[in-house]
């Protein structure tokens, strides 16, 4: 048995998320039927995490394992000739047995992609999240200096979730503008239920004033979900890259 | 009552084309049900044309009737208000109460993006037609001239059409080179089914050797489907611009 790690690339915009459901469209989905339509090998694709709908990924992880003497040279290519033309396989390569691509993950890196313009504009709608009002980058640094560290973001997560502990490692929030663009990447040992986009969510509403310092400490502390921002749309949020 | 005309801007990526169906979300069906939200009138949209599932415009053009005394210069902001960020009206106008979206229209411009680079690239994978084996815009020139005037394009059309007539005049076929990406612009009096997208496929085709010249004039003068190129993907198409 080989167990492989592949590093995948997806637009999520055609996609009902990540994780394999019946009747949907899904990233997982689409790699194991092109993995077997290839191969005739079923196999079980195990994610670094889920992806919601019409979130993307420029370095997704995922590792299966197969008895089939494949060159681990040729998966990449095998896979990327089966798979539609919105989901790359960027590389494989074999790990040992008792790697996780879901529990032996160290650190996550997501990129969230704001669009800061005035104008609407079609083409950038499914691939960034759209701010109308002007954003002070300025703001929204000093904002995410009291996110980093180690703390229980129960306040940052959406109230569906299933999980008991809520203490995350944020390592940092780096905040970039390029003309109407804002890019924010996060860096987490990992990360709740809709956690980066409730983060966008506060940095966007403390620049525009909808939401006070005070309001951030509560929501941290305190563990407020009313005090934290809004869940920004999932159509700006990439998942970066993976660490192990 | 006042018509009015509607420049539309659209990702076509989420929808099942321009046109209404049951159950389908398609660019007609989000426009009137948008102006049915913000003003509660019911609305007929006529397009200048339909565009298929994936298709995508830059200026396609609608027209409407309404009695309801909307300043003209409110409509393109109402309707952008209720509109998914995917679709945006870029402008509204009023139009004489004879003007007819599709009937009165003189030419049409459409756009091809060939994406020419060898790596998969799934972040442009809904915006271009990808052809991964190098193309030579030279002998796609060459080939192009011979479809530019008033021609039978019975060839170069899905053989799953009603239309009688075949006969369309291409008033002219631009081709560029940007680096990895090839742009055609194809302007004529009127389009077939699928018509651009095998006009493309045939530039693609011959280029590449699959079609020789003699094969593309059998598919001019004779009609011949097999004689003439691939229909290139949807994704790749953007209805550009109309003219009255």
């Amino acid at each position: 048995m080989t167990r492989i790690l592949l590093k995948i690339e997806y637009d999520g915009t055609n996609y009902s998320g990540w994780q394999k459901q019946p009747n949907q469209k899904t990233i997982q989905g689409e790699i194991e039927e092109a993995f077997a339509r290839a191969t005739g090998d079923n196999i079980e694709l195990f994610g670094s995490g889920r992806t919601d709908a019409g979130v993307h990924a420029l370095g997704q992880t995922a590792h299966f394992d197969t008895k089939l003497p494949i060159p681990i040279s040729k998966i990449a290519e095998i896979l990327n000739n089966q798979l539609p033309n919105d989901i790359v396989i960027k590389s494989a390569c074999q790990v040992a047995d008792d790697f996780h691509a879901r529990f032996s993950i160290k650190k996550k890196c997501y990129l969230y992609k704001i669009y800061n313009g005035q104008e609407k504009n079609a083409f950038l709608a499914n691939h960034v999240g759209w701010v109308k009002k002007e954003l002070d980058i300025e703001k929204m640094r000093e904002i995410a200096k009291i996110l980093i560290g180690k703390h229980d973001f129960k306040g940052f997560c959406s109230s569906n979730t299933a999980t008991l502990d809520f203490v995350r490692k944020i390592f940092s929030i780096d905040i970039n503008q390029e003309e109407d663009f804002i890019y924010i990447e996060v860096v987490g040992n990992g990360f709740l239920y809709n956690m980066v986009r409730i983060i966008v969510g506060t940095l966007v509403d403390y620049s525009l004033g909808r939401l006070s310092l005070q309001d951030v400490k509560d929501a941290l502390k305190k563990g407020d979900r009313q005090k934290s921002g809004q869940t920004m749309a999932a159509s700006g949020l990439y998942l970066k890259e993976t660490f192990y």
